[in-house]
């Protein structure tokens, strides 16, 4: 399988510099070797804004102007409105029946057309979109312009710390742990690239063990109140993870709420649980990791408010 | 009086860059023409990072290694012992007795000496510590390399939006609001340079009309959440304002506590009371505003975890 290459994420990173935030690393009051790679402030409030609009900037000129289509209702889909938007291409986002009024309203409110369908035809739903429309069907994680999307984090966090020896990155999906391994490993092959899982969603590990796709249930992995980290990983994705990937360490439930009130508080920073994963382990598993300068990315904070103000307390 | 010039704030950006973060502008999701100037992110959590570490800088190098001394066991207090400890000199804060535990250990753990004294003796204890040891007393605003420091917030804004057209800056001893208008009114005379006040601790906006000192009382200063804001200007603090500063906008109790909240869910921001008072003017007082492109200064993050609780559910 053909893996993306350093190349690409340096073009990436041109395609969405206007667009998206270059976020800067924030040192802690807790950690002197600890820094935060705060993607919770994008527009959007998430990473996902780096691959979306990379493949928007990907997109054939000639199909441009009909536009893009996705089927996540979460931070991808909200990414992808506003990436189109700023391309000024038109953007469909079909979303399960039943979601969140506040989440159709804020896909709404980037100009993107919202199709809600039965929850068991999203794929479909946004495969006929793309077949009579013309769009083009850019998923969450399972393609390489999002990989190289994601992967502009790694390059970022080499600029501005180029003595880095660990970072550490959520994996859901794998679209992003995919693309920061890939820089991470290509410029700075001696520092440790360490993926973080919910205890609770850990195929990316039993995965990596097996060396093939081991899916978990849906019903298990929706026992983590990390939302974004209940996708398991795509054979694209797995075959970047094991080739570049330097371990998984897993967190429990209590770490993962423990960390979002421990940023809050101490960080200024609203992330959201599946984004605090990393926090999390550097906070709570330091034994079960490399030591040294670590960066860990926090990926978004589109969180619940009610949620957020439980763990700011706490 | 001689007022700071800019050739000192340009100066002063040099001297803190190695301290202090470039904090980037964040665009929002409600406001397509407000931008948030985060300085809530800065190591300790507030923009006095920036005035502490330039005054650092500034010290006749003779006297250096005799360290500084302040009487602020607020945001400047922890700023100064952290401006210290990044450059290895010595730092004591005169602290009154009963101030939190929390904040004492803080500093503390800056490594400053922290010095306990009856409220009433915080001035005169800082002035012997001064002539005993030969430190520098560094306050918190009455004072042009302050001034200067907070200043580089200004350039910052200007070299990542050169078009902005309304700048909004809290006001309290009116350090920021100097340094910020020295900038942006000497290299873009026509963006506005509008302070902020909350309506409880209105001074600024009293003295600028009487064109004279017209302090407020302390049992008055008290009733405003934002703490920071409390403190009445010096008549050097005066002086810049009234030849550099375009106008005072005053918020509400209500209106304060409401942006706080407003910042967390959808900034994914933690902002102190006092630093979320230019981003309530924007929020519930735009028509007492100039349109256009604008930039709020949030300043800083240091806030009561209960507190932060209530307003991010509310």
């Amino acid at each position: 399988m053909d893996l993306v290459p350093i190349d690409d994420i340096r073009a990436a990173a041109a395609d969405i510099a206007a667009t998206v935030l270059r976020t800067p690393l924030l040192r802690t009051r807790w950690d002197d070797e600890l820094w935060l790679k705060p993607e919770n402030l994008q527009p959007v409030g998430s990473f996902k804004l780096r691959g979306a609009t990379h493949a928007v900037a990907r997109l054939d000129p000639a199909r441009r102007e009909r536009g893009v289509v996705t089927h996540s209702s979460g931070n991808h889909g909200q990414a992808l409105a506003y990436a189109a938007r700023a391309a000024g291409i038109p953007c469909t986002v079909v979303v399960p029946e039943g979601a969140p009024e506040v989440k159709v309203a804020q896909i709404r409110a980037l100009g993107a057309t919202v199709l809600l369908v039965p929850p068991a035809r999203r794929l479909v739903e946004a495969q006929r979109v793309a077949a009579e429309t013309g769009a083009e069907l850019v998923p969450p994680f399972d393609d390489p312009r999002i990989i190289a999307g994601q992967g502009t984090i790694g390059l970022e966090i080499l600029d501005d710390l180029p003595g880095v020896e660990v970072v550490l990155v959520p994996v859901g999906g794998g679209g992003l742990s995919s693309g920061v391994a890939t820089a991470v490993k290509a410029l700075r092959p001696a520092t440790a690239v360490i993926g973080v899982e919910p205890l609770l969603a850990a195929d990316a590990r039993d995965s990596l063990a097996a060396g093939r796709l081991v899916p978990w249930d849906v019903a298990d992995t929706y026992r983590t109140c990390a939302d974004g980290l209940r996708t398991g990983l795509s054979e694209l994705t797995l075959a970047h993870l094991r080739e570049r990937l330097d371990g998984i360490v897993t967190v429990t439930e209590e770490e993962i709420r423990a960390a979002v009130g421990r940023l809050a508080r101490d960080a200024r920073l609203v992330v959201e649980p599946s984004g605090a994963v990393a926090a999390a382990a550097r906070l709570f598993r330091p034994d079960e990791l490399p030591a040294g300068r670590t960066v860990a990315v926090l990926t978004g904070g589109n969180v619940d408010p009610a949620l957020l103000a439980d763990l700011v307390a706490a």
